[in-house]
């Protein structure tokens, strides 16, 4: 809906500095009816900035730093390795992955937190194939965030298997019974274009495969239902939505009748049944904690669980709405301001297929980004002329939509972005 | 050689108490003349507490919580997603990997630190066998460290290779030319044995095979000689000897003359030679970045990266000679005083064949690092009947070999170990 319809009243001749007030004030009542207002306090964020980028780097919750100093100085420094009992280290992979189930609609002994995205996909990937024995494929999406490409096309070409690279759209017509497993992301990391995650795992399901959702940018931001839809795998990101701090560990995800069998194709000590027996053989844990492999980190492991505070007692549903409200907003202004600007937007319009960014294409996207950044509104550039700007609805305000809008209009209309200083640096790209 | 040897005097008649004072003597003359005996100061440990559990868990250097507290409220929650780039996040495996080169000998382009050990051993297993086609087997030592044990069957399973169990006492007279690899350990993790790796290395060479050392129980406190030795491939922890932290990041080398082909097992994003063009196909980067998968753990590896100030100007030599020193006077002090309480020396006497732990068997081992640990004595228990003991020159003193003497015996004689509450917990074992 346009400012206009959601105004009840005519903006400027042509909506220029005229749409400011209205923007404004319809965003101040946005906020003010928020029921999540509140938590944009929870988060240490510099002030005045407009943090939009929190689908790649979570801000820090305030009461993180507290924590982590009493890790640091009472937990390792007095209580040593004694810490690894007494303290709960040597079950914090169980115990954040238990965390983070409540966010993905998941039971607890399905989630273990630990490793990488990418690392995880290298436990996941191998052994779903051996769960579908007898088929060569896996289908993945053209375009994914590449990481699961390298990955599928590494494990495929260990195994002698084919990697197929169908889009979510061309699935259920291109799948046929020699896939063993498709892997997608519930929203493209380009595009925020959000997938139907239970109508493509019955279509998956249908032809006999398996299906890895890669959560990485909607975990905490959009509902998943893992068990509802009979999803058989997951992994996602602990330092996007979820606030755990640079490079946090991630977490991966089995469905509990894929547990007892599951394979183990990055075996070590921390995943042994008795690790502690030190025996020669491995013996898998019982359940998810097979997928652990050697020491997690543990500051981080534990910075990310005090980070997942935030989210108590909070409801994913609420959340998404909350989202949805944002990127609604900033999507009707982008229509309206943007567009006729240049920009051309590439997340999808209808509610149920964006997920919680809202990208914009533009012919010197990297150097928009750099423009937009030192008017303290911070987005970021991807490959290949992608503005990214992610609406984290913890801490992003209607307020903050419309004063990124504002920006990237001064930064369009007074060509900043062709300013030399803006220029794509070595190390990009 | 002896106490009574190094004092000059005879002791008690019955070695009982009248051992102490001398004892206690020779080691504050020892402490005085410690060149190294300044670096206890760096660390925090709780007054009276006598801690020789740093091979498996360092204590924390006390200027690190300072690092910490700036890495999150500056670099994290400040400059948020710009300190990838203005803190130098994306390049710290690369720069923490390079201060660990010091300490093994290698050139700082061949060491990253990531991961952990199981998991770049799941790198460099397979890279390695690749390196050797035609040859179907891999040897382990048997009652390896289980981690490398797991790795190297797992990794052998998925590839139709074969395993082999040879010390490397044995070595020389079992390899043959289908061995592709030899995964040793410098130091047996259970008795403290350090092998000869210039030898046993020569010993693969020969035989045409590759040779991984397993560090994590001698990095920072026995010499390496990577480059000299013409090591090919080594691993390494950074939470032993090196204090980075619960669960830090381990480190992974590979030679410069493997680095142009060496295979990428683990694939992923941060390994591409341009990550951020987000290509689809996997292009490793140059050199031993290749070996990133994922993000790394920034907070855990920036620890680690404090850390390792302590080992400024340090010289592995100097830590080598200060390390003997202390296990040198404990075994003395075990030979003449706990051997006829019935604890069993494992590390052997020999100075070049052992470690920077001293192992003692004792049928009760559990029940007596328990009671010991009530004394204010840390040291740990591995199966089936060991008594661990780390000496590490940063911060052990040889006070702290006398008092661990002194406690040792007080457990003995006064049975404390068969006190009740010291009995074996549920979870260990």
């Amino acid at each position: 809906m346009s400012l206009r319809t959601r105004q009840g009243q005519a903006p400027g001749p042509d909506e220029g500095p005229g749409w400011l007030p209205a923007a404004l004030a319809l965003a101040d009542q946005l906020d003010a009816t928020n029921p999540l207002a509140h938590l944009r306090e929870r988060f240490v964020l510099p002030e005045g900035l407009v943090y939009l980028d929190g689908n790649s780097l979570g801000p820090l919750p305030a009461h993180v730093p507290a924590v982590v100093a009493d890790l640091l100085t009472r937990q390792w420094g007095h209580d040593l390795i004694a810490s690894w009992d007494s303290n709960d280290w040597w079950t914090a992979p169980l115990r954040v992955g238990a965390r983070v189930s409540a966010l993905i609609g998941a039971q607890p002994e399905e989630v273990l937190a630990t490793d990488s995205v990418s690392v995880n996909l290298h436990k996941l990937i191998p052994a779903a194939v051996a769960l579908r024995p007898g088929r060569g494929s896996i289908v993945v999406e053209p375009g994914s965030f590449p990481t699961d490409l390298y990955v599928a096309d590494a494990v495929a070409a260990a195994r002698g298997l084919r990697v197929l690279r169908v889009g979510p759209d061309r699935l259920a017509e291109q799948i046929d019974d020699d896939v063993a497993l498709v892997v997608y992301n519930q929203v493209d990391y380009r595009t925020g274009r959000a997938y139907d995650v239970a109508e493509l795992t019955r279509v998956a399901h249908r032809a006999g495969a398996l299906m890895l959702w890669d959560l990485s940018h909607s975990a905490g931001v959009l509902p998943v239902d893992f068990d509802t839809h009979e999803i058989d795998f997951a992994v996602g990101c602990g330092y996007k939505y979820l606030n755990g701090g640079p490079g946090a560990p991630g977490f991966v995800v089995a469905a509990e009748r894929h547990l007892e069998d599951l394979p183990v194709p990055l075996a070590g000590w921390h995943g042994h049944a008795r690790p502690f027996a030190m025996q020669d053989g491995f013996v898998p844990a019982p359940g998810i904690g097979r997928l652990r492999v050697g020491s997690p980190p543990i500051i981080s492991l534990l910075t990310l669980q005090a980070a997942l505070d935030v989210y108590d007692d909070l409801d994913v549903a609420e959340l998404r709405r909350a989202s949805l409200s944002l990127t609604g907003l900033f999507l009707d202004l982008a229509v309206e301001l943007l567009v006729p600007r240049g920009l051309q937007v590439l997340t999808p319009a209808e509610p149920q297929r964006r997920g919680s960014q809202v990208s914009l294409a533009h012919p010197q996207a990297s150097a928009v980004v750099r423009a937009l950044t030192a008017r303290s509104v911070v987005g970021d550039f991807r490959e290949p002329d992608i503005v990214r700007l992610g609406f984290a609805p913890l801490y992003v305000t209607h307020a903050d939509v419309v004063r990124a809008v504002q920006a990237l209009i001064a930064v369009v209309d007074g060509a900043e972005h062709e300013d030399p200083r803006f220029a794509r640096p070595r190390t990009e790209g």
